[in-house]
């Protein structure tokens, strides 16, 4: 239950409990997908909490005041909320949820937890908003182990108008973080599709992606110092603009998922609120020519701050664009500066690749914000009708994009064809781009198996994300490594980084019990 | 000698020999300084390569050939090119210089080095240009170390004109860098004022600071991957325009300054040359106004490619502006589209803080850059006239720059004053700006002492260095930290990351032979 908002959060599924897709709206989603997709009519009802197996732990008595072990928590705490979660969750599958849920409401208990943990040897999952695909967030060595919710260290504590920056604590929503700012006419612009039920913390420990297709939008960017409590002391960066002394503390607690400390508050770069604003919505009849569209907006040194290219299948189930042309939303704005000028130049080189602007461009842009906003809720109503449906991201060079783009959509789609007899259908599109290259996003819908929907998603992910590390693409852009994507992450991390991951996990994690199993194998 | 120029460099001081300012030009200088400051009236002569003892190593049969024991060779390698290092060369104090110097043509050479000096126990120190002004080439461990010259991996590799990125050999100098991408119409546009002196490697170790006033303009944000070669194995990161698996490769080794590998070679990103330009100068009749003025520009998101503030002392002595003022110099650039209306919403927001466009804008710019330009050799005319002169530079946020600022230039005054009987000028640029914080950039001009300049600029040091800690500046934005800025480094350094650090490194470099004395004390 939300003390802001007195509503409540869904325990097995996305968001809130009450805007999850109810039967009406199912059976409305079945009508729509339907055509594409075999469907076996049946709904999987909303589960109740199951029970669960009693806790292991016991608390001692510093820090029992904070920990609870009711079924409800543990099992909202025992998985993030990819799909493999959500569907696992509808099917009362929670083989090892954590046995004691942490709440610290300041540093001192987060110290405290990390200190018992240390001594007994329990691992420590920290865990914000709980929006991980990747499996960050659940521990999966079988033994007793514990979920440190951080939404207690929550709210801003300091804003200084002057250098534009806000001291931020590690536990704090979005909206939460947002409504902090607004008075002082200042936002931080940082809205990732979790946005409203993931935290600050959480964004930095994963490398949030932004708000802005271009430009400063990854929250590594936007962050200016971090203060982070491990085992073995609190870390303080300083806070400055830039600093060129020895490699970067805060880059080496980014994207630490809470392997290397948990982050309990930061300062980030804030701005003022935009106030001119302009954009388009350009077809493109060939996608290719979309691409290089984009790839010249992208080097142009415009900055757009949307620079969404959606293929035809994406433009199409997102936007409603049915013609089988391509579509890319672009817009600018600014806080101090009217962005006609630029606009008009960059349809301009998209008009030397082919594309035109359209006419109902306000309507798909806004069709495609609703589908984006409201896409996780879809997709558990999915899971509900049998579908696999999830996501997977990468970025690659604009040299490698074309190959990679084939690769993986072949792969994706005969891997759901080998797994359930049809083809899977893989939309995508770009969140990102830069100079050098884009982030295509990719979503994949598979008919399901009722039981088997797990083993399906995970021979799809298995073939998305070799074609994805076979054409020189990340295995994340910005979903995180967590433990789904150990095996490429392995691969693709340079050995002698490892040595020095590890080496440097001991020193401050000596008793290992931060995360394990994400990140570092 | 270049084998390119058929140019000698200077082994005692900045840059070219033959640049060097001749005895006609320090006479020119004394005219210009002695008003300011008291001089003896004596010039040092410049120095004949030194006797130095015998090396203390032999290499091995496998390295032999790499290895000179030469004494020019020695003594240009033996220290960078500080003012305390001129100095020093200059009064011929060479305490220990490198044993051997290397120079491998390939990696297989590099490798080949580390191995033989890890199993010897023998320190490496790589350098690339030497022009490290923060003791970051000279080991001060007392015992026999190698001098890793890199300049032999040199070259622009391949060029992917698609995604415009470079692959560039570590010790590439700025100028063959720029004389290899010209073909393609592309440039890094990466001009540290040591520029036609130092490396691509040198500036990834040292997280150098770039062209461009504002936006992506340090070599971390210019990097896509990079070739390290460590005791533990090579190092190779993943060429994507970004990823968000884990903490940052890359991140690790920018700053790491040669403790924890050799870069030999990365992919840069490079851009078209830009084709549409438009600047400025103005005038400020208070500082402190222009000082707002350069904020409003830095948070408006204008983003001018040159923003450099010069305080009235700096304005005076590096543009030839003696009325007092301060002077702001802006200019905007583009491959793409013209930002005449950049500069004018630029302009605008400085008229509104009380900044004049200048008439002879071009002219002050023209001076200044000259300056710019020529200052190190100036400098090295200004220590043989026995003037202790120098520069420092740090970041903080806008809140924080006034009262630095005051405090900075107090305390390198008053050092002066305690040190020589006369108070040391302090002027001030800021190099870089960002929306929360500019980068200042403080000269510092002090009367001399024929044997104590060393100690007159250690002090001066000590006390700016204070400063700059007690107000909240980093101890360098993009100096590096060497050996010099430890005091201050380990002090703002967390200690959690300064343990992490240190176990990484005696993961990747278990021998510690890699730059000992850098970075980590």
């Amino acid at each position: 239950m939300s003390e802001a908002t007195g509503r409540e959060r869904s325990w097995w599924g996305w968001g809130w409990a009450d805007e999850a897709v109810d039967a009406e709206g199912c059976a409305k989603l079945a009508r729509r997908v339907g055509p594409f997709l075999p469907l076996d009519g049946e709904l999987t009802p909303v589960p109740a909490v199951p029970e669960l197996p009693p806790s292991r732990l016991r608390p001692p008595a510093a820090i029992a005041a904070l920990c609870r072990d009711d079924a409800r928590s543990r099992a909202a705490h025992a998985y993030g909320r990819a799909y493999r979660d959500v569907v696992r969750l509808l099917h009362g599958v929670l083989d090892n949820p954590p046995d004691l849920v942490a709440y610290p409401q300041d540093e001192a208990a987060v110290i405290a937890v990390l200190d018992w943990a240390s001594d007994a040897g329990v691992p420590v999952v920290p865990f914000g908003g709980g929006t991980s695909v990747v499996g960050g967030v659940e521990y999966r060595g079988g033994g007793p182990w514990l979920s440190l919710d951080l939404t207690g260290l929550s709210g801003v504590v300091e804003v200084d108008e002057v250098s534009r920056a806000a001291l931020i604590r590690g536990g704090t929503f979005g909206p939460d973080l947002e409504d902090a700012l607004r008075p002082y006419g200042l936002t931080l612009r940082h809205f990732p599709q979790s946005f409203a039920f993931s935290t600050f913390g959480g964004w930095l420990a994963t490398r949030a992606g932004g708000h802005y297709a271009t430009g400063y939008t990854h929250i590594d960017d936007l962050v200016e110092s971090m203060r982070v409590v491990t085992p073995a002391g609190v870390a303080q960066s300083l806070r400055v603009p830039a600093s060129g002394a020895g490699p970067s503390p805060d880059r080496f607690w980014l994207g630490s998922e809470g392997t290397l400390g948990v982050i309990t508050e930061g300062w980030a770069r804030v701005q003022q609120r935009p106030s001119f604003r302009a954009g388009t919505a350009l077809r493109f009849s060939v996608y290719a020519d979309a691409v290089h569209a984009v790839r010249a907006v992208a080097q142009s040194g415009l900055r757009p701050a949307n620079c969404r290219l959606l293929d035809p299948l994406e433009a199409m189930l997102g936007a409603a664009a049915a013609d089988g042309s391509s579509r890319l939303l672009l817009g600018f704005e600014s806080a101090d500066h009217p962005v006609d000028a630029l606009l008009a130049r960059a349809v301009q080189l998209c008009r030397e690749h082919g594309g035109t602007e359209e006419d109902t461009a306000r309507d798909t842009t806004g069709r495609w914000r609703d589908t984006f906003v409201g896409a996780p809720y879809l997709r558990d109503g999915l899971a509900r009708l049998g579908v696999v449906v999830e996501t997977f991201e990468t970025a690659c060079t604009w040299a490698a994009f074309e190959a990679l783009h084939a690769a993986v959509v072949t792969a994706a789609a005969s891997a759901g064809e080998a797994e359930t007899g049809s083809p899977a259908l893989v939309t995508c599109r770009f969140t990102h781009v830069y100079p050098d290259g884009p982030a295509p996003y990719f979503t994949v819908y598979a008919a399901g198996r009722r039981g088997g929907e797990v083993a399906i998603w995970d021979a799809l992910k298995q073939a998305a994300g070799d074609a994805i590390a076979a054409h020189g693409g990340t295995i994340t852009h910005h979903h995180a490594v967590g433990r789904d994507h150990l095996p490429w992450y392995t691969r693709q991390r340079p050995e002698p980084f490892a040595l020095a991951l590890r080496a440097a996990k001991s020193a401050v994690d000596p008793a290992g019990v931060l995360n394990p199993g994400v990140v570092l194998p």
